[in-house]
């Protein structure tokens, strides 16, 4: 990459640092371009510049995490087994959940993102299949609350109280917590 | 109350149940208090009249669950026994939570009602109250975490999904599953 080009993506990617921790504290309606150039030091137009809409840094916030989703979604349903699927599930999700501490919490609670997330199919596909997944380990409508009740706990474990653990012990202890929820034995051998 | 106050009372609540209901679609910060005129289907100028802020109508649209919170709370503490105590509480604000299906998720998750709630004293020392109650199964970090888990899965397994269930049957399987998460066994006789 030449010199501008990396500066142009350096840049850019202070605008989505500064902006998930915006939409952290104040939600994304709560959240104009104008505050995030003010948290970054710039003009508006030098946020304009990147994204014209505060929906197009969400989409740029958003995306490497989907991929993530999309991945641990994949891997889960090409294992043999209801247990095993749920298992692999489970991990995935608590691995890039406590690797993105503050997107994950923001993407599960507030109406703005799962608004606009919800209309986008291949989205509301994705989170299907990884409710399925969990789901599957008790059919019908007490498979499904669990399942969505494991997804919202798991965002609601990285609260402020959680916030000082390293990520291993945090990812311990929600693996340990969802399993129970699920009913689910840990597996013999961990992997 | 003469006509005048109850047509007042009637108003003023038909603004609470809209706001309730814009708050949950569009977030806090991403509803005004034209939407809610719009949505009940008088002027701004009528809102105001009863609610000059947005903040104003979330502190009436907050205050008798705060209420039933604080009450749920007492009731736990008056148990002997640390898991008497867990139990009340969590059968306590699931009672609640259910009766409440739209205003506890959003309380739990959108970061504007959030921030404003938090600054008020003795709503967190509500919040910190209900936790500590459900943590003291397990001492420690991993009590916390799993007090969390279980007030957001709660929030969380009131989803879309579980819409159509009946108050009772949903109560139970959020119960249930909540029991498991925090390692309490179902008490001999349920009250």
């Amino acid at each position: 990459m030449a010199v501008t080009a990396v500066r142009a993506a350096d840049s850019r990617q202070r605008f989505i640092d500064a902006a998930i921790g915006l939409f952290t504290r104040h939600s994304f309606a709560g959240t104009s371009l104008q505050m995030i150039a003010d948290e970054v030091g710039v003009t508006k137009s030098a946020v304009h510049h990147h994204f014209r809409t505060r929906e197009e840094l969400l989409n740029a916030v958003v995306e490497p995490l989907l991929g993530e989703v999309r991945r641990a979604v994949e891997a889960a349903e090409g294992k043999r087994g209801r247990r095993a699927r749920a298992e692999r599930m489970l991990t995935g999700f608590v691995d890039l959940a406590v690797r993105n501490r503050l997107l994950v919490p923001m993407l599960v609670g507030d109406p703005g993102p799962i608004e606009m997330l919800r209309s986008r199919t291949e989205v509301s596909d994705l989170v299907n299949r990884m409710i399925m997944l969990l789901a599957d380990l008790d059919p019908g409508v007490g498979g499904w609350i669990k399942a969505d009740m494991v997804m919202a706990g798991i965002a609601g474990g990285m609260s402020a109280r959680s916030s000082g653990l390293d990520d291993d012990v945090l990812r311990r202890y929600l693996i340990e917590a969802s399993r129970r929820t699920l009913g689910l034995r840990a597996p013999r051998c961990l992997t």
